[in-house]
This record gives structure tokens, sequence and C-alpha cells, in this order.
């Protein structure tokens, strides 16, 4: 994606203590408002209980309301390399609209993760939605062809072959670099239900480019994937 | 996506009416949550705040719990042939992950979307996620391969090029049928900035098949596509 720039990331003097704290304080925020909107989908509760229920949240708005920045999110890092990206879509410990996905890092150059897509994630009855895979497999194929944050790639091309329903539950998937050419690595990925022998249910490949500002060397470490 | 049935669908014997006015009342809920996520991704206030503010939220999901579904939200018709999937990740009205995409049919087969992707769904800083947009074109891509609800569609394959960054904000997409043969319907999409002449940030191309099952003349008519 041109158009993003060393510029669209903000050097934070904080220590990695402090961003701990507050990614643990408002992450426990973040939680309780993805569990308050599973049961908002599944309530059968009548008006007057909904009144109530939305005069409470309204009233927890307004307290977080006080001071909040203007913005969104955005990607900030401090100087000792810790980076992070609390509003993510996918994996923003602060985003009700994230599962979150949680990354794993292994030896042999793959990157898997383990998540609960449930309620929220549905797309036909009982299963996930086919656009929800295609956003956590874009992400995690982002990260992927980041190889550990150590260049960073922004998504050329995605093609996804949808093979089977996904079932609403625990899910897994994975991904590896399949081939690296200039400036272009070529990552394969799947995701399936959370059990042993799962078929998989989506299959992708995509393409992911090293923008040129980003080979510059002033390009801060733990940036990664531009997803 | 094999594995779905007609059984995935439940008649319900509810007046148009009466599902209207709880679409608007627990649709008024999930927009309430939608904008407490939004808060809580940008608040600064401190621990105590927080705290305070997590005891409301939790005291609201416990009245909506005391009576709640236990499954996800389905998809679900009735006589009039009105149907709704509240609890879909993408046009759900009662789904706070949902931005909730509302769709335009237009009378030369084109399907449209003018949408706001704001905080809740940043990728790059100031961007949309790259996911998010291919989780709202696929579904904006099964709809139109639907036809008006008058073909259940699943999808096969979806190719998605990234052109350049998509701020966050006001976004359009629209998506067209390019060809349609026996039971498979190719769909072109795009979206873009909403603004006059904005180049398209992501194209895309989905390959749509009709299920075997879906054939049958008892198939519901108002399913259209199983995203």
């Amino acid at each position: 994606m041109p158009g993003l720039s060393l510029s669209s990331f903000s050097f934070e003097d904080v220590p990695t203590s402090e961003v701990d704290a507050a990614e643990e304080l408002y992450g426990g925020l973040a939680q309780d408002v993805r569990d308050l909107n599973d049961v908002s989908i599944r309530t059968r509760v009548d008006a007057g209980a909904v009144e109530r229920a939305r005069d409470l949240v309204r009233q927890a708005a307004e307290i977080l309301a006080a001071d909040a920045a203007e913005g969104p999110a955005g990607i900030h890092f401090n100087a000792e390399g810790r980076s992070w990206n609390w509003g993510n879509a996918v994996v923003g410990v602060r985003n009700a609209v994230a599962p979150p996905v949680r990354l794993e890092w292994h030896d042999d150059g793959t990157v898997s993760s383990r998540l609960e897509l449930g309620t929220p994630y549905e797309g036909p009855p009982g299963s996930v939605h086919g656009g929800v895979s295609a956003m956590v497999l874009d992400h995690l194929m982002g990260e992927t062809a980041s190889e550990r944050h150590t260049r960073v790639t922004v998504t050329g091309t995605l093609t996804l072959r949808y093979v089977q329903p996904l079932p609403l539950g625990p899910v897994r998937m994975a991904a590896r670099v399949s081939e690296v050419s200039g400036r272009k690595v070529t990552v394969t990925a799947w995701i399936a239900a959370d059990e042993d022998d799962a078929t998989p249910a989506v299959e992708a490949t995509g393409l992911f480019i090293t923008p040129r500002w980003a080979q510059e060397p002033e390009t801060p470490s733990g940036i990664g994937s531009l997803d």
C-alpha cells in the first residue's frame, strides 16, 4: 500500500513496564465489552430490561469519554523495541471487534494461532463468516511475511479457497513463507476447526511486498506487517 | 461450503411487524455497544475510572444474561418471506462486531454500500485493516451473487488486490455479477474512500457457487448468500 511511511508510526518515551500495565488495564475493559456484545446478540430480555442495560452501557461510555484520544489507536513503539497496536481489528487487545488473535512464532518459520471464534463471528448458521476467516488469515499471513518483524510488509494480493464450513468455536490457523523474491514474499496458510486431523476450512495464498521506504535503515524495529 | 443444508435455517411463526420491533429494540442496544467499544479503544482515563466503567458494563451484561439463547443467532425466516440474521459478523444489526453493512440493490444488478469504518476497524495507522476490507467485500459479493436472494450461494474462491491504503472513515463499495455459468457465479467488486473519483483501495474477484441442495424447490426464499 503506497501512502504509508515512517511518520505513520509514533515513538513513545514510555518504559515497557508501563506499556504492559496499560495493556492489562484497558485490555480487561475490552474483554468485558466482548462479553457484553456476545450476550447482547443472544439476549431475549424485555424492552424494560434492555433500557436498563443500555442506560448502564451509556454511563460506562461517558466515564471513558471524560478523557479520550480524538483519533484511532495507531501503532506505537518505544526505545526498548516494544511496539503496540491496541486498536488493531484483528490483534488489538483493546478492541472488542478483534477476537483478539494471539500469534505463536515457531522456529521452523511457521506462525500459528489458536483462537475462539464464537457467536459474534457468525456467517452461515453455526459457522464462522467466510469474511472473518479471510480477515484473520490476512493478518496472520502478513505477520508471517514479516519474518518476526525483521521486515515491513504490506498485502499485495490475497487468494482464499473456501473448502468447507468452519464451525463456530475453537479454531486454529497456521501460515508459512513459501517463496521470497526481492521485495516480494509469498505466504500460504489455512484455518481449521481446532481438532486433531481437522481438514482446513479455508486455504489461502498471499503475495506480500516490502515498500521501498521500509528498506531505509531508520525503520523502527518491531513494526512488521502493515495489515 | 458443503455441510450446510436447509435445516440450517429456522422458520419462525412471527409476524414481520414483531420482527421489525425486535430488530429496533436490540439494534439500539448493539449501537450503544459499538459506541462503547469505540471509546474503550481511545480512552485515557485512570485505573479507578476504568474499574467503575467495567462494573457498569458487567452489570449490563448480567441484566441481558438473565434470559438469553445458548447458541449463536442463526438465520431465521417467517411466512411473509422476511428473513433476519442479526448476529452476522458483517450485516448483523444486533452484533457490535458488524459495522453493520447495509446493502443497496440497484436495478442494473449492482449492489453497493456506504458505511463508516472508524477506529475499531484499524490496521495500518489511520487506515482500514486489509482483512476488514476483505471481510466486507466477501459479504457484499456473496449477496450480489445471490441476485436479490433469488438463489442461494456460497463462496468458492475470493481474490483481493490491494491497490492503496483505505483511510478510516466513510467508505463505499460496489459489486456486480460478471458471469454466470451453471451453478457458478463470478462477481467483481471494489472498495474506496467515499469521495468523488476516489481510486479503489481494494479490488476483488470471487467465484460463488449454488450448492446442489439449494436447488430444491422447498428452499425458503430470502436466504440468499451464505456468508
